[in-house]
């Protein structure tokens, strides 16, 4: 067994003690007390751990690095302090550990692949991590239902892979493919590139395994199409970021492969004209992609030297868009229509790939976005609207922006044919990244408010967690809230399943 | 103001004490005692709802006919009892309605176009029906989102031409859809013929005003594509049977036009040929409907001649298919794989339309079944498992009824490709309708032992109402019950809101 060092991270805060970011600046004194406080429980707790729930010494880890690493995701903005890594290998050893927790009263991270943006897999506290590595296994595949079993460890990739090998196909897709675990993407209901055709992760999940906040193992909905008996509890979990309980296992539901893929890219110099084209397109043709971005980003793509230049003259915004063309008359079809699109003066110029290599290379205008604008220091937002509102949106935004910081620039990309933009405000060389972070802050309430006003989303796809718990009442309603709290309460009286996410309890 | 009559209703039984069916029995001087003091309640909350609720006299009816009208739907089990019938205009006159009835203590019974299957909109116990046939107005259509805002009394039909007159498409499509209303299909989440290409209802609802047992108006999720901040109440609501509250408005996703649909029908001898022809067609191309019949159907069909005979030769089993075909290889594509499943030997016959007058002809052979087996007083399920599991799962039920009921003719029909069938057991000439109803309900205990021994559900899209609250054990777990319990309890405290549906709570 794993010895335990009650020092090992003096740093750590007792997590039922400290929910708010503000109580963070209790004093050091306290804090060492209830740290051998909480470490004895900690301790109490892992050593029960191998007695209830059979765990081994290798699913535990306590070294200063395994804690840094396992305890925090892709935002930066809290320093990782959990007590203790674990990785259970069943459901039962996921119950197991449930139940001691609500006897301790240690408070549960949920861990994927820890490729989030918005902090809800972050440990800051103390909090014991449960890593879902160990749970990778796909399971049985039913051919007839186009179905597969998985553990809710297993990486997206590692499922689109699997689906590939079926003749089959997992339509959620995103950059962070390669590390997030489905678990992950059912936690916020991950959306990505296909959501226009394909849907978010919510579509594709037909059943799963949870074990709630008070250490009830579900089994909710397996795997039907049609189950009209009752509140679909499968609904609340996805999305719920790990506060209700922790997934163990999922169904999920593949495609069939798309064929032939050809992509366009058109650039065009008024906004209204990127929502005529898509009215267009979309009339006639199943899209399974339709992306934006603006001229900055190409600036930047063009600067950086890695991607061609589309057209000969720069455009204002570019459109990507994405269908299957597996007859000649739908490509006969797609031309028209840009035909029209052209004539109608909408479309300045336009490419079509020829290839399987073209339309590779055309997406990377759209992919190489965020790696390339990364060098500027951005501050992300991930915002939704309805996509009628997405032009006088992006109108509002950017005069507030420029009318009180006009030395930022605005870099905007997204899924247009979802009303889901994302907002990059870049540094300012003149200044240091805390100046400039301490600004986008307060450019925050701005932009929110304008979310507000059109009744959109703080967050499309990136979850709350903790860097959009103080703008949750810019979407849902203090009522909503309330209600919220109530539900969480049903699944997880003692708050012990990813407390300080989404809500403070 | 319309008059209250304390005796108008003499054979109803106080809501707030008449949860089980059992409770029935109850002594009649008890009922007489008790009627009164409901009956002044309810005639205190109806004059209380012109002041609070605004509501005109127009808006209240008591006459029997109007009792024994919207007190019951399509079931015939129970007998309608409720004590007022409301038709309110507006969320706010919903809400006040609500907060009385939690005054007052008064069940409210939400009813739409009441064609349910499960008696949920079924108000058998002095209740007051709540009536959405005054909401029924469609309002902003929002052409870039391809989506509409509705009021929840809108009906299905005009839904769908609402949308044909757009250019646009609204894919949930069944046998009551000229009579249902928005509002009862979300309760039940709705399924339909056309499931496997376009989903159920659930996937078409982008946003909902409700108001809760608790007298809340919530806006849930408002049109977004994309919202992660939180639970979804949206995804609760949806398939709840109007326990938790009142959908009141909704927002709807319009999709394309279907163009040029194509209907082919194919005769099998064996079933599992039938899950043969459906992953040949599956993996090729995207079907719009695939639907199954057997030749009790077809023998009960020719017998009423309203339909022609699709083949020369009788098979065991049919399958009707439908796709789009705007493009011509599509055709040869579907041409090719049915004479590969020829080949295979697993189809016998088969035809494909040529016209969409051939296509409304074919769909005949399957939309005529229901009202053509209704002389035979059919006793009906409508269960579903895994794709994978319906051959075994088909065998043992008919293998069951013939070994304990050998007299009884079994006719199926229903959607394979979303693994729902509906199972009709036909009543022999030798037995009266009571007699057969009660075999039949011990029939139900064999058939339902095997729904749960292949983990599928006894209502796949007629949702609980009353007729199946004796057999949701068989589908949820009694922890998953007892966690539906408690969530209604968060939304409706005080059991209000249609009570004794689903679950007694």
């Amino acid at each position: 067994m794993t010895q335990f060092n009650a020092n090992q991270n003096p740093a750590q805060t007792p997590a039922h003690e400290r929910t708010h970011a503000a109580d963070q600046a209790n004093s050091h004194e306290h804090s060492l007390v209830t740290n051998l406080t909480v470490n004895a429980a900690v301790q109490s707790l892992l050593s029960r751990l191998k007695a209830d729930g059979d765990f081994e010494d290798s699913q535990i880890k306590l070294d200063a690095e395994s804690l840094e690493h396992w305890g925090k995701d892709w935002t930066k903005h809290f320093a990782p302090a959990p007590s203790a890594i674990v990785f259970p290998r069943t459901t039962e050893q996921v119950q197991a550990l449930v139940k001691l927790a609500n006897e301790f009263n240690i408070v549960l991270t949920p861990s994927g692949g820890r490729t989030g943006l918005s902090a809800g897999a972050v440990a800051s506290n103390g909090e014991i991590v449960v890593s879902l590595d160990k749970m990778n296994k796909i399971g049985k595949f039913y051919p007839a239902d186009r179905m597969v079993e998985i553990e809710a460890g297993v990486i997206t990739e590692q499922l689109q892979q699997f689906a590939e090998d079926k003749g089959l196909y997992y339509p959620v897709d995103f950059a962070s493919a390669g590390s997030s675990q489905i678990g992950g993407n059912i936690g916020t209901n991950a959306g990505g590139i296909k959501v226009i055709r394909y849907g978010l992760t919510r579509q594709w999940v037909m059943g799963l395994t949870v074990v709630t906040g008070k250490g009830d193992i579900l089994h909710l909905n397996r795997g039907m199409i049609k189950n009209a008996t009752g509140y679909d509890l499968r609904h609340l979990f996805i999305g719920s970021e790990g506060t209700l309980g922790l997934v163990t296992h999922a169904q999920i539901k593949l495609e069939r492969l798309p064929q032939d893929l050809t992509v366009m890219v058109m650039g065009m110099d008024e906004f209204d004209h990127v929502m005529n084209v898509l009215a267009a397109f979309q009339a006639q043709i199943d899209l399974t992609a339709f992306e934006f971005f603006d001229e900055v980003a190409v600036d930047k793509l063009m600067a950086a030297g890695h991607v061609q230049e589309p057209f000969e003259a720069r455009t204002k915004y570019y459109a990507l868009l994405e269908f299957e063309a597996p007859y000649e008359p739908i490509m006969d079809k797609a031309m028209a229509i840009f035909e029209a699109c052209m004539e109608n003066g909408w479309v300045v110029d336009g490419v079509m790939s020829q290839s399987i290599a073209q339309a590779t290379e055309l997406w990377k205008l759209r992919e190489y976005i965020s790696e390339t604008i990364s060098v500027f220091t951005p501050y992300k937002n991930d915002v939704s609207v309805l996509i009628s509102y997405v032009p006088d949106f992006i109108n509002d935004i950017e005069a507030v922006v420029s009318e009180n910081y006009p030395d930022f620039e605005i870099c905007w990309f997204g899924h247009i044919g979802d009303g889901n933009l994302h907002l990059n405000i870049l540094k300012p060389e003149s200044l240091s990244k805390d100046e400039f972070f301490e600004k986008c802050q307060t450019v925050n309430d701005l932009i929110f408010a304008i979310v507000q006003q059109y009744g959109g989303s703080v967050s499309a796809e990136h979850g709350v967690g903790m860097t959009k718990k103080p703008y949750l009442n810019y979407t849902r309603s203090d009522t909503e809230i309330a209600y919220m709290r109530e539900l969480k309460k049903v699944f997880d009286p003692n708050g012990i399943m990813n407390r300080g996410k989404i809500f403070d309890v």
